[in-house]
């Protein structure tokens, strides 16, 4: 098991049950830095924010020094006195924390619309901050599961050199159903002891988060809580990394391998998915291009169910490339199923057998070239089973 | 049973079994005009055109006397050698009918990337032509559908004067699974015995299509095959129909109704769908903005499937408005589910149980007003059930 968000040093976690989710199940986190951390955030872009995301957006300039985090409500669209309840809840927090309520950040995940189930909440922070442990970091992560099938965590050394040991970063995140998060929520949590000044830590995270937790979207639908938050406490006490230095692209490396390693984690676990699947486009005009192409083709529908069915219907994926509008070099583009060629600029003979054979894979590998330069791009998604439908048709 | 596309004088329809769909199903159908038509159209933008749509946007210039549609076979991505088996096709009816093989228009549904059935439709030709008849307008339909449920046509009277009787509009169409055509093709063709000018014509269908067809989809994905005809003969012999005259305005009027009809059909026939749902967006700020959240909230999958489910779920709902760019009164907007207000600015006190009795209706209406302005736009779609799964997993 990995450490997750406590591998770095100086971070606690906790996760419990207050009374949302049933079964006793965890729904009510906290990660807990021993020291002030400066903390770098990108949130939803939709016009009805959770109140959650509000006071975190308020507050993420500041010194933080605690996350809470919520599962099965998302504290959104449910009207102007839940954004009272918010500040009063923090605030109760900060108290028992003994730190001050604009340190506190806080996330949400469940279902929109509904009050925020504030006495329940609070009334486990006794338990939640007694519970904090740099073990508990299993705990924190089932507090923010809502139809994920299993937790997701990450950490990585940097290579970077601390006062005694190296710099580390840790994460965990939740899914986001059916990876088309056509509203289903994302969110993240970052926490490394690395000494980084704030625009390093900003830059770093946007640049992370573009390759990762965006590649595996659809659309620029956002949820009412998408969040990812990194903090930074500084315990490992390594020289300051700024921007333009060899650190910071090696800092920013590791940042992106373990974003990218959360968010493949989060596309295996699509809702109800039964494989994973791989995008790679190359011989982009423009990396605009690349990524597009890449999205819409993990995206497809047609090409989710089609992988659902083990059926190399390879005409829906160059339908798909088509009808974006990305330059293509359409008598020479090349796509690929499993390693085997099966269309350049013409259909190809291959052997359907063999290809049927290789697509029983849990991983699927789809990769297009379309001769028109040198950009490339990765995507991830999963396929669409039944499961997917009957999972969302039960859900509130 | 209505008369669709031979509804208007002159016009003659066809479909039989060629070979290409098993138990003997309607694969291949005809129209024809009785003499001469001008026509217009409107096609996929997808790169990937079928070789059916490449011969149709390069004839639809001419005098048109005939549209061949086979289905169970899209002519797309299937190599540059079924260009040239297109041509020669068309150039084979062309003899049998006695006209020019310019005059014919061409449009495929189906299966992408293999060859079109060339011998097989050839030798299709002699019966299809011995059938056609003002009477078979059905078999014509039938022809066109793949996983359609049931044929789609529809006839109106414009009330304009022809020489003898009114102005006839007469059309029929196939579906788009799941009413996403994320690359499922959607096939209308219309005709009328109307005397048109061709500009007219031209603007009176971009329009009709825009509010109707347009509404019905999410995205810009169009699939390689997508097409619209409307062949106007002439044979009502009324006065021709110029632009800026009042007999313009009543036969746009009535092509707009012809293609909302059609286009409702369409929604209502979705893959596995269990319910349709109209999405109606008033208050508007522009145009843009009203279109564009009636096709998201009718496109979205958790929305799609929580109807499915019968679930009053309609946070997901605001949230998907939320996700649109669109100009919002966000403590004013309203939101309505079968006509029961649950949503403005905040959540409503509503009767639960009412609402969820309600949802059992096989038409779901969700209003929604953006308090904003005085644009409002209509949208079409249907739910997204376990069985639409299973249609694309299994289609190849």
């Amino acid at each position: 098991m990995g450490k997750g968000i406590t591998y770095p040093l100086g971070f606690y976690a906790s996760g419990i049950n207050c009374g949302i989710k049933e079964n006793n199940k965890e729904d009510l986190s906290l990660i807990y830095s021993v020291s002030s951390s400066i903390a770098s955030g990108t949130f939803t872009t939709n016009q009805f924010k959770s109140y959650s995301v509000l006071w975190s957006i308020k507050n993420i300039k500041n010194e933080i020094r605690a996350i809470l985090i919520n599962s099965g409500n998302a504290n959104a669209c449910n009207g102007k006195k839940n954004w009272d309840l918010t500040k009063k809840l923090i605030e109760e927090l900060s108290i028992k924390l003994k730190t001050d309520k604009n340190s506190i950040l806080f996330a949400s995940t469940g279902i929109i619309g509904v009050d925020l189930p504030y006495e329940k909440i609070r009334s486990g922070f006794d338990r939640l901050i007694e519970n904090l442990s740099p073990e508990n970091n299993l705990l924190a992560v089932k507090g923010i599961m809502t139809t994920d099938t299993f937790p997701k965590e990450y950490e990585i050394n940097t290579g970077i050199k601390g006062i005694k040991k190296e710099v580390f970063i840790g994460g965990m995140a939740k899914g986001s159903g059916m990876i088309n998060p056509n509203m289903a929520t994302m969110l993240c949590f970052i926490t490394t002891d690395a000494v980084i000044d704030k625009k390093a830590l900003d830059i770093a995270l946007k640049e992370a988060v573009e390759e990762s937790f965006n590649m595996i979207t659809v659309d620029n639908d956002t949820s009412t809580n998408d969040t990812v938050i990194c903090l930074a406490n500084g315990l490992a006490r390594n020289k300051t990394i700024h921007i333009g230095t060899p650190e910071f692209e090696i800092f920013s490396n590791s940042l992106k391998i373990l974003c990218r390693e959360l968010a493949k984690k989060i596309a295996f676990d699509g809702e109800g998915a039964s494989k994973f699947i791989e995008v790679v486009v190359n011989g982009g005009w423009c990396k605009k291009d690349v990524k597009r192409v890449a999205k819409k083709v993990a995206g497809s529908y047609l090409v989710k169910t089609a992988i659902a069915g083990g059926d190399p219907n390879w005409g829906r994926i160059v339908a798909v490339v088509g009808s974006t509008n990305a330059k293509i070099d359409k008598k020479r583009m090349e796509l690929k199923i499993c390693g085997i060629k099966v269309f350049e600029g013409e259909p190809l003979n291959y052997n359907k057998e063999n290809l049927i054979n290789l697509m029983k894979d849990k991983e699927i590998k789809i990769e297009i070239d379309l001769k028109r330069g040198n950009f490339y791009a990765t995507s991830w998604g999963c396929d669409l089973t039944e499961e997917y439908v009957k999972i969302n048709k039960e859900y509130s």
